[in-house]
């Protein structure tokens, strides 16, 4: 529920995280709470707002379905038209923008309310560095095997203790989580790797990458991706992707805070 | 044929067009001719070095498959993995890369041997701004009618005068132009315009976009984008469309230079 006296509304948001510090506010650089909050107080003259989010996101990693929950005074009457245009008038010149605006239902939560989260990693796949969208794939030289990836993939999907692709400062209570999908793609020059869960932990997606990689390359089996689900140890599995490949493509609810 | 003592190669580059005045030398400002060769001439130590290209294009235009010719002095000896990776080296820091290289055949010329260019123009249709790519489209925020602009293309597909779509600094001999297809596909909130043909005139392809999109909008029927044709008269069609959105794709030979 939002404080007394205030209203909440749901925001779909998409940005590009390059040079950001990931959603949330730091004191070492500017972040994409940051920006939205000032930027949505900005629209309601200064007075103070309050945003939660479905999912952060690291350094460097890109957002297209972001969903956010933004709490304004109550006495702010705005047409859902209005927060959505007028918030992403206020977040320029960052690449921050407001894609659709809902009042939210009552009791609904941006984080609390969601049923899953999917993600999205690219990769370019050939000899040559890119340069059309460098910030936005992550470049692997060597050709990537996708059938062998597909095989790695198949072994993790679905409820397993995923220690072995958790980062080391994760807070989540549990390392259990249920991927509900693990897929993978290519497209001329680019594969995608697909990934959606309820929910994820710390880096998980780009260790899951990481380590496909690997497979991908012909230096694992995909047998031993499976092994290294099993062995629930993060020195086990392979490395961090760079976040620039990462983008976090949309969040669901059990109904769609922006149908109407 | 490549000047005495020299050798040709054939290069496929890829381009982001942000920022450089387009592919041809100019003096107000950084071209791909001018950093391609600069960094061809670095690649065999100094010595010039000459180059052509399939087709130019203008200012923040981009490119992802363009192809060029290179002439350098026969007693340098490369590989071709060598000439794509020692190239893409020296290209460096500028968003220009070379995906391929491979030893032109006897009389070859990038431009006078091409049978066919590709462009495809691309428009991000919704309210928001873009902030992942907002150097790659064109953003439109009225809902473009993509069954209206189709039926405006097929009346400008084929062999025609195309006066109406032509800069007037265009300096080819002849208006008439043979479109072999113009294409149009939504792919959620991206609606893309491929085009194709022997070749273009100046502007060709921005200004049917430009043109394209007042029917989209519903401003013109599709059949008033018959009459602009008609008319061989500039004024009488739309605006050229921004060159961000606009990307070579692609050029045809006879036969594939980099097949092998």
């Amino acid at each position: 529920m939002p404080p007394e006296g205030y209203v909440r509304w749901a925001l779909k948001i998409e940005y590009d995280g390059t040079g950001l510090v990931g959603w949330q506010r730091q004191i070492n650089g500017l972040s994409v709470q940051q920006v939205l909050e000032e930027a949505a107080s900005r629209m309601v003259s200064g007075r103070p707002v309050a945003t939660a989010t479905a999912g952060r996101t690291d350094a460097g990693v890109h957002a297209a379905g972001m969903v956010v929950q933004l709490d304004v005074p109550e006495e702010t009457r705005f047409a859902p038209h209005h927060v959505r245009d007028g918030l992403s008038y206020h977040l320029k010149p960052h690449r921050v923008a407001v894609i659709a605006a809902a009042p939210a239902a009552p009791g609904w939560h941006a984080r609390f309310s969601a049923i899953w989260r999917s993600y999205r990693y690219t990769i370019l796949n050939r000899p040559t560095r890119p340069v059309l969208n460098p910030e936005h794939v992550w470049h692997i030289r060597r050709p990537l095997d996708i059938a062998a990836m597909r095989a790695g993939a198949a072994l993790l999907v679905g409820h397993h203790d995923f220690s072995s692709f958790r980062a080391v400062s994760c807070q989540a209570n549990s390392p259990i989580r249920t991927l509900d999908c693990l897929d993978i793609q290519r497209q001329g020059e680019y594969v995608t790797i697909d990934a959606r869960a309820r929910s994820f932990l710390h880096h998980q997606v780009r260790n899951l990458a990481g380590s496909l990689q690997l497979v991908g390359c012909g230096q694992w089996t995909p047998e031993r991706l499976g092994a290294a689900l099993a062995a629930r140890d993060r020195s086990k599995a392979g490395p961090t992707a760079p976040p620039e490949g990462l983008c976090l493509t949309g969040v669901g609810y059990p109904t769609d805070p922006f149908a109407s």
